[in-house]
């Protein structure tokens, strides 16, 4: 294509760059933002540009912050005794989206997971037991991914809690069907876990 | 989510106004650029920044040039005596793209469509015939899109070109099986359009 702009090949080239974005895609949207106002293409440009500047990780549990500390920690109405474990800033925000949690976070920023070469030193357990040693948490709630590698993490994260002698509660989010899911579809690893956790009414 | 960091809320906003992006995909592709190197990120919203600036329309033909004039229509060596009409600067690329065609374009900028307003005053037609009144163009190739639109812009163009009274050629792109596509998954539109324009070995 080199017939096109300069400035529209080099637009085209970035856009490729980002995850789920095929040549196709990155033309159209090119095109696309080609036809929207100069000063909304502008804006993002500027969001892009303040990006990194304006976003750093909070220094007591690694979600995302503006500032040293996050205001989920800044905040002193959460309950210390509760803390939650995710992998992933985005879970945080998974959990906050229900309104129902009003404990602490720990972001692992990742997961153990050995084919990748990522050990329990790669994330953030050492910061997590240093937490834990502060004597504020009564319980742990492990909420890594229920693929292998937040199986394993969580296995392993129950072991280190434990080892630490202090009587912290270590539990694991609840597996089963999905609200509002039917049966009909939902895959078998789920139904029997549905079936072994089964409760009374 | 007011408790994320503004310079992240503010790209998740700006990124939602893209097609296609709906919250969940904005809020994706803003974590993932936030875990992306810096650079690369800068990199983006520079190339969008320069867009407007970079890239407008060819004075003669209206496909996208960085310049009055496009690479195609500054050409020597195309053929002045074939005009292939198109409606929009993406079509002439993708014309482009199969190197079969050596003539010259003509983008409408549009389609007649008298549901949405669009007659032939709104679309660039005077210009066309402006150019077909210089007297090189032996064949008008029309092709626009297959859709209603598409259809009824080239059936009014047939007209006012042959009005002219020039003994201009008028043309349509053939319509039929798409190449490797399998018959039993084509639509019963192009299959008997396939058959009624059937031709001999």
């Amino acid at each position: 294509m080199d017939f096109l702009p300069p400035a529209l090949t080099a637009l085209i080239q970035e856009l490729g760059r980002l995850p789920g974005m095929g040549p196709k895609s990155a033309n159209r949207l090119a095109f696309h933002l080609l036809r929207t106002q100069k000063a909304a293409v502008d804006r993002l440009s500027v969001a892009l540009a303040g990006l990194h500047e304006g976003v750093g990780f909070c220094k007591t549990c690694a979600f995302i912050s503006a500032g040293d500390q996050c205001p989920i920690c800044a905040d002193p109405r959460r309950d210390d005794s509760i803390l939650c474990v995710v992998e992933e800033p985005t879970d945080v925000i998974a959990i906050e989206r229900t309104g129902e949690f009003r404990g602490r976070y720990h972001v692992l920023l990742g997961a153990i997971s050995p084919m990748d070469g990522v050990g329990p030193g790669e994330i953030r357990v050492e910061e997590l037991l240093e937490r834990l040693r502060g004597g504020l948490t009564r319980e742990v709630i492990l909420a890594t991914d229920g693929d292998i590698e937040g199986e394993a993490t969580a296995a392993y994260l129950a072991q280190v809690v434990d080892r630490l002698g202090q009587g912290i509660g270590v539990t694991r989010l609840a597996r089963g069907l999905p609200m509002g899911g039917e049966l009909e579809y939902a895959d078998e690893l789920t139904i029997a876990r549905a079936l072994s956790g089964r409760r009374p009414l």
